[in-house]
């Protein structure tokens, strides 16, 4: 690896040497018990090393509500800050090797300049965001909507946005376009349902028709907030009807907080692999609304459930399946470095378990309803500990065993306090 | 009116005699405040008098919970007998000229007898309903589905058993078949969730070959319950997708009960009509899980926004809009005739306020994102009282004023508890 | 009446005189139809007129969410200002007599003056609010809790910020704190949940101290946000707990929107009444979570519900029933005074329709178990069009019979757009 | 063990020693990891082997939903059949040494009999529950409710019931009664709310009174169903404030099913524990409502954070912490005895990673507001793979490593399927 480090070599080096051969006793004694299972340890690890999630370049800001929000010190200030926060995040983790730039947030006059800071980390540009949820200086408001706005001058205004930020992410090397809207309305009666829903379809046919070929656009479903009675793209339902109703380049992404309460989200999932539309996701985890919490800090065995039906259709060769991750994490109390980290492999050891599922045993009982056994397959993946291949998987790609441990050693949130000063409204478009 | 009566035709003149004049004076003050706003009382009158709404022939049985069933004196035990009481629903009511029958619970070996009974009562028949979430002796167990089964030849006998009751609907004058399953899974892994739903659309596919050309097929999702894990049409994203898949007979029909907490269900309505996938509705109310309560009762306003989108579509004949309309409410606690006349005048009365919404005024708002005046259009014509305009439209037809208090004074829930000594097990398949 | 006026009396007056003999038709023709009920319609519209709702100060300024704020023009900068908004949403509505203070926001060096300007318009001060979920300058910080706060320090300066409200609530006239913290987790192990109440009722046993004899402590509750694992006082048990260790003084309020899904408020009511600890209610409406939307534009069958358990408690003199009633919403989409003037309505009107249930009857029904009578007894009363009564009860008092349509034609927000020049951040804590 | 045997004790033996060693292995790689965290898993191993939780008589039945039951071959016809089924959940899985009998269903002529035949298999009766949501032929309906009914004489015959639930227990060696009733309207303004209360109250002080010294009286609450649109006892709040009108001996029962959406139970847990009002718990999993599905197979973090305030409370000691364990689920779609095997197993192991939380690190970091490492210490302990502990506490005990797979072996479920001739309505309350 050539590439430039914010943390020193030697320390993840040294700290690793400490723990390595305890990392080496588990990872030898779990990878015994998976071969009893007829599993090889080294294949599921190989696996879990060339899995991937991009991190948000929001999310190294920290995160607020519309109560309050309490910063960090030493948080970024533009994107370039924002990318050498990330680079600790990969540097450590070894799980995060792209980034997802939100626009206007962060446009730079020199994309290039922009992609050879994060190339000099081994980092690349992933899918672009657009935000037409906030007002800019000197536009249009977006106060009762943004493509699906009653005014055609507004809906202009959001295409011709999300028609730069292709550009943007042209110039960054990126492949695809999320959108996400947060048109709807606040009482019953504001708004037309199916007006708006027609506005937002014609909208869009405009930016689709601005893709790239190889380019793909996401677009986000969202029960509510920040509308409170209803959202243009409410779920995945109309999401999926959207999709269909762009073409092929269009897809639906998954975000996990984003749905009514109780739903079964695994099961969405499934249902979009299967009439292959999925495009990918927005990991967070959530107990009420669209939280925003780490991945897995809430309902681990749901973001399991989700990664048993990404492992079943990945085995099977989903026709079409080629998922996008990203996490979407709001870092309110911790130190967005940390939880990134944390989160990146939560994620991964969620695949890792999805991965130690007996597929053929699974069909086997689900063939003949032996329902508690099928269960029990699941179980006993899940319940699988799967730290020691996480951690093999990160150390041998050279990030840390212990990245948490080694990211406060480094001291590096508190040089970044004394660098960057703090500023008085934050980094990202939460205020 | 040449039909047979349940009720004496002379006690209900009688006892509207005696409120006929309260109902002049109100009916004519509203006719004056609805005139200040350019609205004909007359026009409303006639079109509310020509809406009707199915009675299901299952809800005249007292219902129940799994732990319990307390039923009412004087059950119907058997297809004619259900009818005697829908028609004194009917007779009463004038808002349910049609019957919704469930088999095998209502099979008859002579299908024009039954016919004929209903219709000295003026009644026909609507949609037909299967039963694969029931076992009958001597037949392949539903325990782990029906249509979606692992085993091909549970699937069969359920294909075979909705294609029989097309049969039987044909016999019978319906239009159409309705079909729920309950087939899901409680457990994570129980069953593939890809896999069941490409059953169910094998499965479907026979069926929908079977249907006459005049014919449709209502499809019913639903979020959780027999099964608590998954079920295989779980809401309106996948029920839109299996109609589309079928073909343009299939449509999706919208049990109000039926979604996840806090979904917002005029929306899902509105979406249907904009993709011509509407089947219908079964009308009732809930405040937890498929409560299966009288419509209204719970969340009148609700009910008010779904026949928002319905008259907002009748008014600008949305392509291929042409919903049918049934009750589906379990009575636990009440007669379920009194439910079912009175639960037939509140769908009435919704009907009725949303016809009253000035839809021209609306737009006017919802163009200028005037919020307020907007929600207050709609605001204006739920708070107007539209009891006398149904009971106007009631009485016209030759029903009661006050249809439950003649319902009570008429005697008949007393005469039938004489006449049918109580069964044991109950009428309806809730047992 | 002797204040000091923001709209010109004459202009109301003229606005009225093109109305009121439309309003008289109604008003008359609803008397006799009440009267047919043996109701009669002056004694409901004293009742109507003599029902007041507090004003929140914060509520006049526009709303927002952790996405973006969309500032309406005109907004009021200080307390000063926000008092010349409310006195216009009473002068038009005259129900809001009284403001609710929120601290440090709503601070003034001089009281008696602010006093004075809001005598000026017949306006005085309600229940005094704290706020301990915001960083001031200077302070330490709440990020991590304030009264629950792990450090004694922090939970100290809540306290002491606490009683400075009270010291300034006497200054003011008030009789009543309200606290609400946003103390909580957004991670399970974040903090320990015995722990947290034990600091949390420390902490509320010195403020308690500090009340004088005849004020009281109002206790709200919250299912979460900002807080996204856990909430310190997370519902009505735990608020109750609270209450009742602190003493007599100490009551629950209920705000309408901070509840799990489907759980029944209107029971909630009932039970803090029956044990003597309602403090009353921060009205507003949702669908999601703590929406804040307008009172009644969600689910308007709600909050009558709530109001037949006032007027219930009410009618039977329920021991120590006593409420206070507060707005508390959040204007995103809306100009805030005509929501506010809106809301106020619907909260009279609300409570004008629970003043129609006939309580003899509906116990009469109860005792027999004629459940669907009993409902109808509620129906009934829900049914009617009270808004002849809320509107003869605004007029007699001198106010509008439509003042939102008053308050447009009187250009007021206009002229406040001229007056007071944009800022650049919210004149609310929402930002 | 001199007790009595349903399944041949070499055959345990046998299916052991086949994978004892494995079984060895991991235990002791387990070990040795646990010790560099300064756990030694003998400790934790014994306190998992006295860990018991009790078996619910009703559940070796099928259970059911409103819409059909499906029987499995060879249910227990009777209280001694359910008792031998008992016996062999109990044999193999050694964590279930006492049964929780329901009444009327399972009264005897005999109860020393009853108890003989439970000693002979080393079982003993816990909790008695008295059932008063069914009706029994000759008495009067509680289709309107039963403890807090309208009528004086069915509240006296429920008073009664429970009175006789109270002796039938004594006669078994029972120490409490656990009281759930089904009471609660289906319809607003169905039943006053407070009087409902009162009248509970009334009765609930006459079964207390006849409490014998040694007895407690357990309350359970819940949200809905059979009830729908309001529940007496609804929640823990409402639980709370009866059990604390009624005495000490009256306590706050959990059943994880019977909460809103989204609200946090593992704080509901804590704060009883802190207010001394924890009686125990029915142990069950759902996704939705009451779905009583198996301990664990849903959201398993959930109920290891539940067992995370147990631990808690028994590692302080905290005065009056005596909780009763049971488990109450309904078994639709498995074997009811491998179900009740397997989740009495997944409570110890819930049990077994609480044990495992650094208390002191936890505790540490709260102080300091790590949030993060506070977190990750639970997650430490959640994610550790106990398995081997809860297999090695079985074996000591006598039982079998693999206890579902010995149970299927000794072809019990056949072998009854053959002695107990299918009935044609099950044996539980559940029709």
């Amino acid at each position: 690896m050539s590439e430039h480090e914010m943390i020193d070599t030697q320390l993840i080096q040294d700290e690793n040497s400490k723990i390595e051969n305890d990392l080496l006793k588990d990872y030898e004694s779990l990878g015994e018990r998976l071969e009893r299972r007829s599993i090889d340890i080294r294949t599921i690890t190989a696996k879990v090393a060339d899995y991937a999630v991009a991190t948000p370049t929001w999310g190294v800001g920290t995160g607020g509500t519309r109560f309050a929000r309490f910063p960090n010190p030493g948080e970024p200030r533009n994107i370039f800050e924002k990318v050498d926060d990330c680079s600790v995040i990969y540097q450590l983790g070894r799980a995060t090797p792209t980034l997802s730039p939100h626009f206007p947030w962060d446009r730079v006059d020199n994309p290039a300049g922009l992609m050879e800071r994060a190339a000099s980390y081994g980092l690349s540009f992933d899918a672009v965001n657009s935000n037409t949820f906030q007002d800019q200086p000197g536009q249009e408001s977006y106060k009762y909507g943004s493509l699906t706005h009653a005014s055609a001058s507004v809906r202009e205004q959001a295409v011709a946005h999300n028609i730069e930020c292709i550009e943007l992410g042209k110039a960054l090397g990126s492949k695809a376009l999320t959108v996400w809207i947060g048109d709807g309305t606040n009482f019953p009666g504001q708004q037309d349902f199916t007006a708006s829903l027609e506005r937002y379809l014609d909208s869009m046919r405009q930016v689709y028709a601005a893709l790239p070929d190889d380019w793909q656009i996401f677009i986000e479903h969202k029960l509510y907030e920040p509308a409170f009675y209803s959202t243009v793209i409410q779920d995945w339902g109309t999401n999926y009807i959207a999709a269909t109703e762009l073409g092929e380049k269009a897809k639906c992404l998954v975000d996990l907080g984003h749905h009514a309460p109780t739903v079964n989200i695994e099961m969405i999932v499934a249902r979009l692999i299967q009439f292959k539309k999925l495009a990918g996701f927005h990991f967070n985890d959530s107990k009420y609304g669209d939280d925003d919490l780490d991945s897995g800090s809430i309902d681990p065995f749901q973001l399991f459930l989700v990664f048993n039906e990404l492992v079943a259709a990945e085995s099977r060769n989903a026709p079409g399946f080629d998922p996008a991750y990203m996490l979407d994490q709001s870092h309110n109390v911790t130190d967005p470095i940390e939880s990134l980290i944390n989160s990146a492999a939560t994620v991964q050891g969620s695949y890792a378990r999805a991965l130690l599922v007996d597929r053929d045993q699974l069909v086997g009982y689900q063939q003949s309803n032996d329902v508690l056994m099928a269960h029990k397959t699941l179980k006993l993946a899940y319940e699988t500990d799967v730290a020691p291949i996480v951690a093999m998987a990160r150390m041998q790609s050279g990030g840390a065993i212990d990245p948490v441990a080694v990211y406060r050693k480094a001291g590096y949130r508190e040089e970044k306090a004394r660098q960057r000063p703090a500023s008085t409204v934050g980094s990202s478009g939460i205020v």
